[in-house]
């Protein structure tokens, strides 16, 4: 039965008909899972108005392609809304279609659609920004509430009930544990071959019964390939053929492969003084540009034997690899731009065996990030001068995406490096400001930050030596004076000196942004 | 020999001549060691100018009473600086004398001096306030330099050369491991039944090569009842006989009690929800009068069998353990009053089977905190309504103490709670403001904040949503109205409705507090 992808015309329709090779062999190789097979219209009506949601997605890769679509039909026919939880970002035909007919109520815990982040600043969601590894535990402890239906994106059914995960993992394992109902949408294009390079532990607790997780290397397994499921909760099994969307990426240019330069000296430094192995310690990568500029740099450097014990796969980690720089990559989804899609599927066999899928509070738990050491390389949308980071809010009130994993790998992994171009909006923003409008994460987190200018290393120094040492490495030339005057005048005030601020002007660089369009115009 | 006391005057003399006791037996039972003893002008005399030195001390104990203070006398002759680590605060006998004679260079990680906090606050000492379970692993790694001396009080000295600890583990252990020079303080005056209180774990190690830490009860034992040390490394053994020097609690007031009783409704809740089992999870209280009067509050509720995984045993402890309300409590330190440290000592061989005294990166560890789901309630400076928690800064300038370990049990533990009094200062400062003038705990990790006002659960609210439940439930009348202004012209500004905030008056409560002594005065 054909998927009714509902009325979605956004630029790229991606809800293609299903191919020949899905009406050739079904995927759907349960008996009683193969009874409830049904449109994504028909799937959607059972979703109630007002139900708590848990969907697949992570990073615009495994998210559900029909059913959300044709909810956001019936809610245009007659309104309604629902709250949704996810892994983390998804994608138009999810965040963007659902958010369009103001369907949201409440979303989390993590999003990065241009539309629902328009109605999250104008107020009609609820956003709920969290630290991704936590979101399974509040799940499950019900403080989000009851789970009422969980839509799980998958690449096969097996005949034994069991669930062959799609292209990220997420928060699914408790979807389908907590949720009520289960829609499953059984996507053909996923990679079946994709089979067995997912792990699922099934080891995790609430407290007081939790043991410890034995994972001590990112290449280990210590779970299952497959996803359970009781099959008793599945009220509709949905065939889709669409491909993950994910946007390419852009080659990096100048201030990214500066970035990536300063880190990798940086890294070299480290090995010299014995503080790193020459292995490094396992990369957590955080997503965009600037972290996939970092692993190219990486490549094209002296470095073999690496590993990855982090969220997403980019396409800079298939080059990395391919090309022996990386051994193992272990994350809780893909996120690979067209041509990094058709790069997977043409070399899987290379790849199966050295990328690991956990779910979400694996990839990114506190107690792993921690043994392992791992090296958090997240970007940041501002630092202060004292290196406080603000990963979330554009000038203190909108939010741009959200925290996700940067909080989870920051404070317990090794060493924590943020990366952000100096300035933006054609310089009229200075990433080095007095004070962060926002807060995600604070001094004590933030060891290292890099901008094209320079790296700053915060370790070991106070508030007022960060404060040189971030102006003189990180800020934009253009901006440097203006920030060493505010740090002058603020040291001369009289007030504390472990961190010299002016109160009345500590915000006004933002204020002056909203109100004329540039933080630049000299001292104020 | 007795020990040279130096010139100490301040209010309570606590340096005391060497007890009968002591000179009838010694501690020092090892003969290598034994030869090394000398009085503390002459092991102080060892600590070159500029060192920096790891000395013990975790909340007013355990800190060596006799080699600061010489240290200190020798600074006033001679100026000269070092860099001091401990394992958090310690005392006017350490901090107190060293920031006197502007002794310390740099200071890390934690203090709550008077003086000392009058130098940082001065600009005289370059204060790095850092996580507690968090130094041992940049002391290892050689981020902070190289350790030159170990100033370790102890109970005594074995005969094989292993220590007994005294009243505080703190960072003992990488002390010893990682310092050059070794300076031993055996003070007489700790009760040598504490002997096997002691768990120091010898299974850390910097990644690549972490394992599990295999605890999964907060009453387990996982390492050695003696910290090892090096003989040929320690170059002085000083003897002591003072007690620690803690200040008494004073009886709970009316906040703290209505503090305490907020948070024993929600403990309530939460059990009949399913949320908490009956026996709640392990607490983790911070040091002060509102925590001990929390303790002091559960130990008249209904509660039994509960344990505690926490840095610091407080009088309260002492109380619930003997009521049988406490069955274990893990800490790294004592922090008794002296009323506290006699029931202790008069009831030793009652508490001796429970209480275990860890090192402070597995009391604070965050794999540990995390699996046992430990409840974090520590006390605030101020929060703001949209729940980020300031810690550590008055004013977004002056250093208070530290943020400790609140950080490592927040975003780790299963629930944190952070209280206060909803005003200060007679009334002038409200603890709830607009915008925190520094952020320690972000919103991501704080999910209840307690007044006597009342109990906020931000749990599942969006940041709006927790601006209402905090004016509401928070903050004290007298500024209720001031904050729902404040939201509320935010809110109708136009800019954004996720965090809606008017930046050039989001900190004016702090201006107006520092202009004219009061952040009252209306509408700005």
């Amino acid at each position: 039965m054909l998927a009714d992808t509902g009325g979605y015309n956004g630029d790229h329709q991606r809800l293609t008909k299903l191919s020949e090779n899905m009406r050739a062999k079904s995927r759907i190789n349960n008996p009683l899972l193969a009874t409830r097979i049904m449109s994504a219209a028909q799937a959607a009506a059972l979703i109630k108005p007002g139900a708590t949601v848990g969907m697949s997605g992570f990073t615009g890769s495994g998210y559900p392609k029909a059913v959300p679509a044709a909810l956001a039909e019936r809610m245009k026919a007659s309104p309604f809304k629902i709250n949704v939880l996810t892994g983390a970002s998804t994608a138009p035909e999810l965040d963007g279609l659902l958010a369009a007919v103001d369907g949201i109520a409440t979303r989390l815990p993590f999003q990065s659609d241009p539309i629902c982040r328009q109605r999250i600043n104008d107020g009609h969601i609820d956003y709920i920004d969290c630290h991704l590894s936590e979101v399974s535990q509040y799940v499950w402890s019900g403080f989000f509430g009851k789970l009422n239906v969980a839509v799980i994106e998958v690449s096969a059914i097996r005949e034994d009930g069991l669930l062959i995960p799609s292209s990220s993992i997420g928060n699914n394992k408790t979807w389908l544990e907590q949720a009520e109902h289960i829609i499953l949408e059984v996507n053909y294009q996923q990679n079946l071959r994709m089979e067995g390079m997912h792990d699922i532990y099934y080891g995790t607790a609430l407290p007081p019964q939790r043991k410890p997780i034995m994972l001590t290397e990112a290449g280990q397994r210590i779970g299952e390939q497959y996803l359970r499921c009781d099959l008793n909760k599945v009220i509709a099994v949905v065939e889709t053929d669409s491909a993950d969307r994910n946007t390419a990426f852009k080659a990096p240019d100048d201030d990214s492969r500066r970035i990536a330069e300063h880190i990798l000296n940086f890294f070299e430094r480290e090995i010299e003084a014995g503080r790193l192995p020459k292995t490094l310690l396992p990369i957590q990568s955080g997503v965009g540009n600037i972290p996939n500029a970092v692993l190219e740099a990486l490549d094209s450097g002296p470095y073999k034997n690496l590993s990855a014990y982090t969220e997403v796969i980019q396409d800079g980690m298939l080059t990395m690899l391919k090309s022996g720089t990386l051994t193992m990559a272990s994350a809780t989804a893909f996120s690979l731009s067209p041509a990094g899609i058709a790069e997977f599927n043409a070399n899987i066999e290379l790849y199966r065996d050295k990328i690991i899928l956990r779910q979400q509070d694996i990839s990114n738990h506190p107690e792993v990030a921690r043994r392992l050491g791992v090296i958090a390389t997240n970007g940041m949308i501002e630092a202060d001068i004292y290196g406080n980071v603000n990963s979330t809010h554009i000038m203190g009130t909108r939010m741009m995406n959200g925290i996700g994993g940067s909080g989870d790998f920051a404070r317990n992994g090794y060493l924590s490096i943020f990366m952000s171009p100096s300035t933006a909006k054609q310089g009229h923003i200075s990433a080095i400001v007095p004070m962060v409008s926002h807060v995600d994460n604070t001094e004590h987190d933030v060891k290292v930050i890099v901008t094209e200018q320079g790296l700053a290393d915060l370790r070991g120094l106070s508030p007022r030596q960060r404060a040189l040492t971030i102006i003189d490495n990180c800020a934009h030339p253009d901006f440097r004076e203006a920030l060493h005057d505010y740090f002058a005048r603020a040291c001369a005030s009289g007030r504390g000196m472990h961190t010299p601020h002016l109160l009345n002007e500590a915000l006004s660089w933002h204020e002056r942004y909203e109100s004329s369009g540039s933080m630049r115009s000299g001292r104020k």
